[in-house]
């Protein structure tokens, strides 16, 4: 897709003109990068090729900021060893149940940095430079996955920004001991506290929210809870998240992942809820599941909730969906919210992109401007709604100005361009 | 993907071995063809390369049979065209709103047939080779869309096999004069009479299934009719229509496209209708829309009802989505049914593959086995659950044994080996 030739004599960290791009609201430029940043932006043909300058000409690609993959698990998808046929539930959907079939398969299944090197290998290749990922601590397996994942997290370093929220798939409450480990997590370098249903898994929802905004006061990290459950149970317990939130003055800190309830009761009370959350400054992510009811992204973008998304599994003992493209996540959240106009595919685009950054409390550092890392792709489109609609496999993907990616094939180290 | 060589002098019509297949079933196969069919399927090695044999080694790859589009409307889609947002209705869905917005979009659009063979070209390369189309014919457009039509089937003969339906696309009662110009769309070429809601678009269930199946018994052409009409107005329409099956003994040649209704009805009438459907020999056809209900796939299956799908409209004035890969299309179904185990995941396959060809009528040429022609697609996965939720985007098509597809990319003529 891109051609990129020195214009002078080369030199390993020597700035680099991209030309001919075209930027989401469809204007023409050219880009220059130098050390690792983006130094100018300027309409084609208007910045000159200064001696030692490479060249990149994208023949009129659209360039857009990496996708932001705001929820995965990397500790648990089985990418990168073989394949796990799914063994459903006994009687119908059952939490406790799933982590056993899961701790059945991680005990034989390849090591755990690897596959998780694989999960990242596949974000990165799609286009991710972001990710948020939940990593099981808990009474249960202890502190053993983050042992793995942590560095995992330090040999990408150079390639992807990685969050690690301490996930406490067993409950808190609910699995004795936790709190402590959940706390060491934090200590360890986990960026977020994280929880899951404390209605239906702790039977305690005072109780798990005590703990998990306790940690998050104290460690001073963001939190990102898991909530499946269901309709005004779930609302309530949005509401909950809400108050501590503005409590503890954590506004744009805070997340509730799934939020299935938002997406079972009626209009009128989801809207009232979705200004409770945007009021609070709590991010809503949604991976817009096939056969659940799943937030109203349209409703609550308009009320002004930070709406992301993730693949959530990918290929685990909870389903086998999952390809880590994030552009197909926007495709499917479009598709699954009803999204044909145009400003409704920029909206799905907007929640793969600057709301996940938002959502993440990392929009410093992202964004196609002056300034900015020099991480974007570039994408076989005439603009976003037709990159969500077609999800285009022709794609480069550069980090800090340098080719790590093609038409989803990893460059090796020694082809970062 | 797979390397040809010739073993001995060439031949344009040599016999072809095609080595080191997986078979759905899971044999790793060798296959030989000999003029455009398949004269031999044996374990790896067992069959000799003889002199002025090619080879194709195709290393393991998947090799399954080509995909079924079931529903697609060849004469409508902007594919190859100029991006056009979509509008929506002005007052919540009105069919006739958007057979206007057609219209207005259609007398700008590039030339139909240019338009029709680009979506044929995106089908092929991503492994279609069976194709149902509907072409809007009716008082509105008259035979003028089946004439563009027509002959883009003739340009497509060896690459694709093409049915085309006669869709009133503006009613049949309620658009006076389509009656005669259905009738002679049969006698032009068309294989299928089809037919549009009866009861919410002319306000007459017994009048427009008169003349649909009157044309069908005159001129001996199977049935598909759109039907979007919601819940039990739906689910009587279907009974209507399976009465009528049964009557004329078109069992296994009649096909309700959308059938929304199934999916909005409770299980047990659901479970009923799928009964008389099945005992009816009628198909279902569903693209699994994104944002509305849809026949319960599993539940139609298990009472013996053939399931099959199509992209339905591409990128046209319904909606901008579709990528004409039917493999992505299972994915869908699968992931918008709950589908996770192993034989719901060959279930979904299967409603892209053999089912479509059964609703179709086209069995009889169509699988891996001795004497069919052959068509096929080899998959860059282990197996059909993983080519399922891991839609490969490394894929090799082959039409009467000749490469037509590598990829997404299409073979220039020149190059189809």
């Amino acid at each position: 897709m891109a051609v990129r030739r020195n214009a002078g004599k080369g030199q390993v960290l020597a700035d680099t003109l991209f030309k001919n791009a075209r930027m989401a609201d469809g204007r023409a430029i050219d880009l220059l990068v130098a050390g690792g940043r983006i130094t100018a932006i300027e309409p084609v043909g208007r910045l000159p090729v200064l001696e030692g300058t490479s060249v990149v000409e994208l023949a009129g690609a659209l360039l857009v900021p990496p996708f932001v993959e705001g929820h995965i698990h990397l500790d648990t998808s089985f990418i990168g060893d073989s394949w796990r046929p799914h063994k459903p539930c006994t009687d119908g959907f059952d939490v406790r149940e799933r982590v056993a079939f899961q701790e059945e398969n991680l005990a034989t299944a390849a090591p755990m940095d690897y596959r998780a090197a694989r999960q990242v290998d596949l974000c990165l290749a799609a286009g991710t430079l972001r990710m948020r990922s939940h990593v099981h601590v808990d009474a249960g397996p202890g502190l053993s996955h983050l042992e793995k994942i942590l560095p995992v997290r330090e040999t990408y370093r150079d390639l992807i920004d990685i969050q690690l929220v301490a996930f406490p798939q067993n409950g808190i409450l609910s699995s004795p001991g936790s709190v402590e480990i959940l706390d060491e997590a934090i200590a360890m370098g986990c960026d977020v506290i994280g929880g899951l249903d404390p209605a239906t898994l702790d039977r305690d929802i005072e109780g798990q929210l005590d703990v998990v905004f306790d940690i998050a006061e104290r460690r001073g990290v963001g939190v990102d809870i898991h909530l499946h459950d269901p309709h005004m149970l779930g609302v309530f317990q949005i509401e909950q998240i809400c108050d501590r939130t503005r409590a503890l003055g954590m506004q744009g800190r805070v997340a509730v992942s799934h939020a299935y309830g938002l997406g079972e009761v009626s209009e009128a009370a989801a809207k009232k809820a979705a200004d409770l959350i945007a009021a609070s400054g709590v991010a809503i992510m949604t991976n817009a599941p096939g056969n659940h009811p799943f937030p109203p992204v349209a409703l609550l973008r308009a009320a002004g909730v930070t709406v992301f998304s993730g693949s959530d599994n990918i290929r685990d003992s909870w389903w086998p969906y999952g390809d880590g493209d994030m552009l197909n996540r926007a495709n499917m959240i479009g598709y699954r919210s009803g999204f044909y106009t145009d400003p409704d595919l920029e909206a799905a685009f907007d929640v793969v992109t600057a709301a996940g950054a938002a959502a993440l409390g990392i929009s410093g550092d992202y964004g196609i401007a002056i300034g900015k890392p020099a991480d974007f792709v570039c994408l076989a489109a005439e603009h976003v709604p037709e990159a969500v609609v077609g999800v285009p496999r022709q794609r480069t993907v550069y980090r800090r100005g340098r080719t790590i990616a093609e038409n989803f094939v990893l460059a090796s180290p020694a082809n970062r361009g």
